[in-house]
């Protein structure tokens, strides 16, 4: 069995994508969590509808997530 | 009495499908899952109003899920 | 006094209609419950305003629903 | 000093109506209820904008209520 | 300090408004509440969007409730 | 480090604007709050786009707020 | 491992930008923050669809937050 905590540690310092709630998705460095799935992401890229922006380091709230994805 | 755990434990490394919140359908093999119904999917193919992405593998927040459907 | 889990066990192995929050109609055979009201129903039948699928099993989130109707 | 619950208590074996979160009224006999204001009803009938359906036995989330009103 | 629940203890027995969260308008006699602020109310009238309604007894459940003013 | 309730210590007996997530504006005295901060105000007057009422003595539920700001 | 809260109290007496889930982004200078990542801020920006207000020192709820990034 592969709990989620263990994905979230196995991929640590690699790149994931976020899906959020308000259909936005975040793609960037995964570099910390803590036990509410909180996150800390560098250099993140932020695709809103399409629009781009370049967030760089972020702290994300872990109950706006959706599904996160390895690369 | 069959309890909601006990038929994912059944359904571990078999394929399932999700309703979402959101009205997304994600497709994909089940490796594992936590207390809160959070789940880790493997090969995961999302439906999202009659469009198909791959997303690979995926870890999904419990509190998002409506319905889980074995294959 | 008629507790709700009382008739959720009188209610076992027996055919249920549940209405949820998006205002989709779960028909089914209930075959367990957990503390959280999450179910497992068998033999689904959904309807979406008035678009029938059929679902099989089906693990169901409590937190979804509105109304429980034994038959 | 009323509490909610004494009012519930009684209430038992009468008539009452509920409003739900998503403006549909359930009226029928409360038969029972928990600590988290899940409640039993009978000979339920629900209005929906206007229009009727009667559910007969109903188990109803608390969570979902807004008001609840005796006859 | 004046504590919101010292608030509610002042207006047992008074007249209050309440704004709920789906822009409803309660007012009526305040003659209980519990932990969960919780309430109940006696002849109450209900004000949604400018359509009144005469609604008697009423249990209001506290997490619909923006604001209380006393009268 | 100024801890969010220290700022509302500070801010007891004098005017705050309230942003709430209804995108409603409340303008008052504070008089108290507790510690899920649920807030009691005086003199209260609400804002709902650009619609002004004069409210009096009210109790604010915390979970409504987005921002308080001290005057 | 970098854990959100690390982040944040780095983040200390520094410029951040907040991105809430009703699309409003706040700007301002970090002063303090709960362990319910409730925070403080002072010399707050709001820019709400384009249009900017200033806001001085505010409290922010910390269940309204998608994003924290630091400057």
């Amino acid at each position: 069995m592969v709990l989620p905590i263990n994905v979230l540690e196995k991929s640590l310092n690699t790149q994931i994508t976020l899906l959020l709630k308000d259909n936005r998705l975040l793609e960037g460095k995964l570099v910390g969590f803590d036990d509410y799935m909180n996150m800390v992401l560098e250099d993140v890229e932020e695709n809103k509808d399409g629009a781009l922006r370049r967030l760089g380091t972020v702290i994300l709230r872990g109950n706006n997530v959706i599904t996160i994805s390895p690369k």
